[in-house]
């Protein structure tokens, strides 16, 4: 393959399925390609996710308000299949126009309120409970720079580092490089703010905390797209290692970890905090 | 070059500069690399920025403000060279320690603010002033719902898309065959929502829209990257079409998006309503 002679065409045109282990769920358009319906549950909260870090960040957020005592956020949590294209049923588009997980509804007021994008969801969460948010202007407005430099950086993290990495049908060396460079400058962005306070918005623990755990984990914990932790060495980041472990060691955390997963030790679907204990050990 | 036959080492090695016209300011390394205070105006407002897409969303959102009546969102807007490498003086990476523009101080209170990431500048100002974020919570959801939508999808835009479409120093088929897959499909998802509805929150202008405005008008009226309007055959969305033209001709946002740019008709710094009066012409 001779990489340096291609030419774009003038127009692009969408002529074969592109994204090696990703390719089926990799389209040029929106919509559903199918009628289906979401089942509903009995609680306030209905989330429709899985358990990669974007879906662990809305559950350890409900475990964590659970355990902080807000009965109200009880919730159910139904496996959305991605790679079977669950993302592309009706009822899920609804939810989530962008056929990403996770999709949310609110069902604690008078009529059903959908939310998407993982951050959005954690952000309505804590002002609707007013919790895990720091409450003065300042630790706010620190809090929400983390939330939303989460949100600016996962992409680099999964779809340009993970996807270049591990999942490309052809391992390229520039696109593998730049993306390698810039995990490692997010990583070193935090590990420097974790140098000077206990979590990235300052004393108190917080949603910010919470969006950007479930990614470093994965990276941190988890040989991140069989080999990234070490070749991207992540365990010199040594504050956000220290932070790292500490959220991990939580229990909200721990459980949240195993909602949306259809593995040993996991749980498919969550309806009440029994579906978690039973798998807990 | 035989792409094919890259193997990764073990451990990633920062051992050239990489990123085509952009290696110089690519770092695999966060902080400031020299000593350099910033500017600080008379105004409750200091933006240190550049009128790129990410930084025309605030001064737009600045500009709306004023137009809208409210005087306390009077602002000095400083100029941030990127390619000279101001991003990384440590005056500005006190205030976005993620060193990308814009970032910004917040000086109506007590104590300064600090505020990054263009979408937590835009929250921060909308909930300030009580205005260009919807009141009800539903229309708060789905305004935010977009807001991170477009923070999620800007890195598959810029530093996706035009960064291998033309910034590269190596035209490789297949990340722009998978960019401009994802980019199609972003602006697919935002036709299907505004053929339903005016604006993306729904009824009314928001902050969603300034943010997704500013990225999809570069898409849509600039020639994006030399070619990519026509390659990604961006006229075809004609509800985009139909949106983009509508905000382009308010003046807020013609006079926000004069600003922060050393060129033919904007300008460089903005310290009064008069700065951008002298070249709207």
């Amino acid at each position: 393959m001779a990489e340096t002679e291609y030419v774009p065409p003038k127009v692009w045109k969408w002529d074969k399925p592109s994204g090696g282990s990703v390719a089926s769920i990799n389209r040029p358009i929106a919509g559903a390609t199918h009628d289906k319906e979401l089942p509903r549950g009995e609680h306030p909260f209905q989330l429709y996710s899985l358990g990669s870090p974007n879906g662990q960040k809305v559950t350890i957020l409900f475990e964590e308000l659970l355990a902080a005592g807000f009965g109200g956020a009880e919730y159910d949590a139904w496996l959305i299949h991605i790679m079977e294209g669950d993302q592309f049923g009706s009822g899920f588009v609804d939810i989530n126009p962008n056929s990403k997980i996770p999709g949310m509804l609110d069902c604690s007021g008078p009529e059903p309120i959908r939310v998407f994008e993982s951050a959005a969801i954690l952000l309505h969460l804590a002002e609707k409970f007013g919790a895990f948010i720091p409450t003065d202007e300042k630790g706010r407005a620190e809090c929400l720079s983390w939330l939303f430099w989460q949100m600016s950086n996962a992409p680099s993290m999964g779809g340009g580092f993970g996807h270049f990495y591990r999942v490309a049908p052809v391992k390229l060396e520039y696109p593998i490089n730049r993306y390698a460079m810039e995990v490692k400058r997010i990583f070193d962005v935090a590990d420097r703010r974790l140098a000077e306070v206990p979590f990235l918005a300052g004393e108190d623990y917080s949603i910010a905390d919470i969006a950007v755990f479930c990614w470093f984990r994965y990276f941190h914990s988890a040989n991140a797209y069989d080999g990234g932790t070490e070749f991207l060495d992540i365990l010199s980041y040594k504050n956000v290692d220290r932070w790292v472990c500490e959220i991990e060691a939580r229990v909200p955390v721990k459980r949240g970890l195993r909602v949306n997963l259809p593995a040993e030790g996991c749980t498919a679907e969550r309806h009440s905090a029994a579906d978690i204990d039973a798998v807990m050990g």
